[in-house]
């Protein structure tokens, strides 16, 4: 067969299927095989959750092409229940194993496409074989029929797969606890965003159960490490997933050091002949240049198609990732782009965090939401380094202004001078992203100075002076800085003698008024901080900090 | 008073008030007094519409500041009812008259900022002094007060304000006819964009009159152009609106070519101590450099607020203009950012267009819906130039996203590898604005042709075939372009022999199979293009010159 080129790829979902469809586009004459270990192609990986909790109600939804119609739009020999043994890389062949007749054959190929995914973590906790996890169209089944008899569910894990289970389970009328080894859900959002989505969760009945790490799986329970007990017929194990190497591996080719598949700019591995794509490979990091896990189907998605390009000797290139992601959560968005504050802390770098609650759009239209954001700069070149995002609207859109003007090279000023679509319906004359910007200006300008929330205690103990400019009724009931002094904006400007000596700490509810009543007082010569995001961020990150009993 | 600095803002609402706020921010001891002629400030201009058909209930939702509220917190000296009758340009001074007593008094100014807005065109018809526009809140009340007693209602101009009164009306119960000049509503989008507009608007009763002015305005009737006559106990004139440039003409101020204040890009007008901003001065176009009136509520209030810095001695600059905005109709978003297809060709410009029609999210998550989008693309660079979008859902987030990648100078291909947020209730693994983005770089490497619905009957003149790969269903009652040629996608590689020779022209329903069909046809050594936007597109498009009886 000369001249015919034969392309193999093994895993037919999200980057595999790219590939094999695009490489079909760009190539008529290629014989292109997808090797697929489960019974399912192209299914829709990111609704299985939904599925669990009848949102997504007909299973049928969930499989957007068979073998049957991907050949007879695609000419693609797509073969399900074929589980690749092993690649001879010098003979260019693989060994696959049929598993509805149990039959070997070999396989030859010119490329070879490893989409292999990722595995779910399964940690060797005793009873873990009773738990459960979620990454096919099999693992949804056996969810659907266990959920379809259980009372009681624990989840184990509060990743994206954690939560998305934990809301379809409530949705189902189950007694959900969810077991979150750190302080906090949701790994990308820093601990103060975090907070929303705990009081979310525990507000629909989810048992959440935070720095807590399961110590055993028992027939009917599960045994915390705190020595809790939790009744379970039902455990779903959403620790993480790690991608799934077994045959690169096997097949000698070189592995990162995050545990992925290396590849090269060209989605090469040490192997040319082999290409690799998806949850399987380490990704370069767009923020650091270091190799990352970012286990996301539009990534994934992405590289299939490039892959194809590359096979097909069209100029592709695999870019660095910033890893945007988002999540619904019982009427929450949660998403983000790029680190949080703590990964860059972690890594010893400085950064200059913006937090605000705007309205999802003009206050005075009906329907606004007050949505949480948190934007990270980096304090000497004005670089956007990440976001956060968390509300019930318009999350899913500012997060991607900011992922675009990141991939833009804009800098965090720069926000301001974005022209976003503007009517009361969906917006504010001064978008939220504009405010970010606006914000970032002020600081960079030196105009503002802000204090974050998780440094107001040092900042007091040193002898600063906390100044409480909201008004009266905003305090009842405890809600309050301990020891500051309250002088609502409005006054500021008439007593001023009120406040003591030293450094001043000015905070509002959210942080607008602390700035205006930041800039009062710097204009009379006081050195002044205004509390980012107000009491509501300092709050959230005070509670977040606290396990509750 | 030397020292203190004086400023005087002709205008209180978005520009004027931004830039008060601001510069009070920034310097505590300036003396800043706001002239406003109507009876409120800071009023939320862009509700008005909402209000009158009751979306909006309160009045007082509107009225987000009040002359009181800004003096407690800014130390503002607002004044409504304050007519500035003439600028002194060598004294520094400003005439103003107290409407409310008829007394004129004098004040001077260090700097002075004219943001005195926009005011509706009302062309020389007969009767015009009966149609009531819609600029500020006492026109508000007007319009209320005359729907509460009217059954017809005609609204002249389909521009964002025309479509919004409309929809109001019809919320009242009003029968509503919208009389348009041109051939389309909202003139930022191309014809085959608004036909989706048209026909919204018509299900919703309107009777909507293309292509018609009107002739004369009687007492109870509109008598158009055509000769027609519609009933209209209220006459709604929102044709478009100019730049309020009275004083700034008498003052000897430079005016530009369109007819706005002109400024530089310090906002500066032709008499350095003064300065404008808003819908009354001129922009400077995005695309091509040139002199723009753009009336946004959200580029007046940053420009405001830049012109707060410019006095208050920052660095600021004024930037061009792309025009980014919104319209929600009758529950359509309808969104556009930079330049539309027709402007472009009438500049003689080569343009790339690109149509499709993505749901706002996976499809198997319930919820989505079906958007319309156009990119524009320069040909030669593949720099983005403009685009628009309608439909129920996720316009606004798609449009701000191409918008910011303007900002941000990336090229249309570079769309294809922006990482948005994806879950299914938000995306697709491949958002809409990444699959333009895979469009835009077929195109731009050749992989793909495409072929506009505009361009259809010239290239069958010219000897093409069209080739229809749709399922016979799609093309059941008419649905198809005459002379089609009708082979389904799937059937393509074996039905090869039966495509007439000459150029081809292959279409789908959307552009996606047409996509594969093109490339199938292109391997086997004909000359394809892809009708781009499929029969979708090219139907709106036949059906956007076809003004009904």
């Amino acid at each position: 067969m000369f001249g015919i080129m034969r392309v193999i790829v093994i895993g037919g979902v999200a980057g595999g299927m790219s590939a094999a469809t695009r490489l079909r586009r760009l190539s008529e004459n290629a014989e292109i095989t997808v090797l697929e270990r489960s019974g399912h192609v192209s299914y829709a990986n990111c609704g299985l959750p939904y599925h669990v909790g009848g949102v997504i109600e007909k299973r049928s939804d969930l499989l957007l092409q068979t073998p049957q119609t991907l050949h007879d739009r695609f000419a693609l020999d797509v073969r399900v229940h074929h589980e690749v043994l092993s690649i001879d890389r010098a003979r260019h062949v693989v060994t696959v194993r049929n598993l509805d007749t149990g039959a070997d054959l070999e396989l030859p190929y010119d490329h070879l496409l490893l989409s292999t995914g990722a595995r779910a973590i399964r940690p060797p906790i005793p009873g873990i074989e009773r738990a459960l996890s979620l990454r096919d169209v099999e693992d949804t089944d056996a969810l659907v029929a266990a959920a379809a008899t259980a009372r009681d569910a624990v989840v184990v894990g509060g990743g994206f797969i954690g939560v998305e289970v934990a809301e379809n389970l409530v949705h189902l009328g189950l007694n959900v606890a969810v077991v979150e080894a750190t302080d906090q859900v949701m790994a990308p959002i820093d601990p103060e965003m975090a907070t929303p989505v705990h009081d979310r969760m525990r507000a629909h009945g989810i048992d959440l159960r935070l720095g807590s790490a399961v110590a055993a799986i028992g027939p009917h329970d599960v045994t915390l490490t705190t020595g809790d007990t939790l009744s379970a017929d039902l455990v779903v194990a959403a620790i993480g997933v790690r991608p799934e190497t077994t045959l690169a591996e096997q097949a000698g080719l070189a592995i990162g050091e995050r545990g992925g598949i290396l590849v090269d700019d060209q989605l090469r591995t040490s192997d040319p002949a082999i290409l690799a794509v998806g949850d399987a490979v380490e990704k370069t990091d767009a923020v650091d240049g270091t190799a990352a896990l970012i286990p996301l189907a539009n990534t994934a998605n992405l590289q299939g198609r490039r892959a194809a390009d590359v096979i097909a000797g069209q100029a592709a290139r695999n870019r660095p990732v910033l890893g945007t992601a988002i999540v619904g959560v019982l009427g929450l968005q949660i998403a983000s782009t790029g680190w949080s504050e703590k990964r860059l802390r972690a890594a010893g770098r400085d950064v200059r965090a913006i937090h605000t609650h705007p309205a999802s759009h003009a206050t005075y239209y009906p329907g606004a939401d007050t949505i949480a954001l948190k934007l990270l700069v980096d304090p000497h070149t004005d670089e956007i380094i990440g976001a956060q995002g968390v509300g019930e609207s318009g999350v899913d859109k500012r997060i991607d202004v900011i992922a675009t003007a990141m991939a833009g090279r804009l800098p965090a000023s720069a926000l301001a001078d974005l022209e976003l679509a503007y009517a009361p319906a969906f917006s504010s004359a001064k978008d939220p992203v504009n405010m970010l910007g606006h914000i970032a200006q002020n600081l960079r300008t030196g105009t503002s100075r802000s204090i974050q929330w998780h440094e107001v205690a040092d900042a007091v103990a040193a002898g600063a002076v906390i100044v409480d400019v909201r008004e009266a009724s905003e305090r009842s009931g405890g809600r309050s800085i301990e020891g500051s002094v309250h002088i609502p904006v409005n006054e500021l400007r008439d007593r001023l003698g009120e406040i003591p000596d030293g450094p001043v700490i000015v905070h509002c509810a959210v942080g607008v008024r602390g700035h205006t009543a930041a800039r009062i007082l710097t204009q009379h010569g006081r050195d002044v901080r205004n509390l980012d995001g107000g009491y509501r961020t300092w709050n959230a990150g005070i509670r977040a900090h606290v396990t509750p009993a």
